[in-house]
């Protein structure tokens, strides 16, 4: 087991990218960079999915993460919006599949209990926890783009648990318990 | 213009996803190939979305499309759903962006009422058609299979209007008209 490791968290969104990157070091986060990609100002939706995909192939080669964490909210107001933000989450994750990082997601509730030990804590408390995990000079005035950083330290958290098997779903996991069934 | 090209059609889901790739020489159609990539097999979602990816990488280095058609239904059952077909959506989407091949979505429905003439038609109906319109010598067992080709039909009766430039939604269009708002 690699005693050092670099962990990218990502909330992709259709609005808003927030992401974070953190390095563990003897089993204490070190921070690394948080920050975001704003999508507001373009129309396409195509060049959205272009500009998430994009960014974070980018992120990873330059980092080069040993994981990476996704805030996935599981539920939202309608069919629409689940499929847009289903597509970002999903141009995001084609960027971690093809340069063969394991993906891990999380609900938002998840990240907020892990990080603030209340799952329905409010952005600012969340916020304030990752400033004083990380010891953050300051927080960026949009409090979305802490989602991703939060996720990252939410993987770190659970990373004793993943360890031990159990709870991970990654796909390089079960590709290596079941290479026999994969076709290509 | 071009006046040959190749147009790769699909239909991307968590359970199958169809595919069928046509040439267009002269405006006329000329049928190359029709194929399915079978996911129920795995259980493994994000293995899913890597395999979609994977494979959609490879068509499109395989048979170069000048253009990309998907079928992309806007409705659903439930959230849940919906959000799963986003994300298997956004890998093959993200494989069209990663080698720079436009993309148009279309929905069930429009699908079915360029290649029959009825919105509201069955897979069948639409099968024998394109068997005719193409004309293969047989049709595969899972008429699913067909969807993805279905696609590339429909994208090459609305070639006309796409290059009439209105109608045309692909991010790369974008790009050129939009050079100044894109950042990286």
């Amino acid at each position: 087991m690699n005693s050092e490791k670099i962990i990218l968290g990502i909330d992709p969104g259709t609005t808003i990218m927030g992401f974070g990157l953190i390095k563990v070091v003897k089993k204490k986060m070190q921070f690394i960079q948080l920050n975001e990609l704003i999508l507001t100002k373009y129309d396409d939706h195509y060049l959205k999915l272009k500009l998430i995909f994009e960014r974070t192939v980018e992120l990873i080669d330059t980092h080069k993460p040993d994981e990476i964490a996704i805030e996935a909210p599981f539920f939202g107001k309608n069919v629409q919006s689940m499929l847009k933000l289903g597509r970002a989450q999903g141009v995001a994750m084609a960027a971690g599949l093809s340069r063969q990082v394991p993906i891990t997601e999380y609900s938002p509730k998840k990240i907020k209990m892990a990080i603030t030990g209340n799952g329905n804590a409010s952005k600012e408390q969340v916020a304030k926890m990752l400033q004083s995990l990380l010891e953050l000079k300051e927080l960026p005035k949009n409090l979305d783009s802490t989602d991703g950083l939060a996720a990252a330290v939410c993987h770190f958290y659970n990373g004793d648990k993943i360890q031990a098997g159990k709870s991970y779903t990654g796909w390089s996991a079960f590709v290596k318990q079941n290479e026999g069934r994969i076709k290509k």
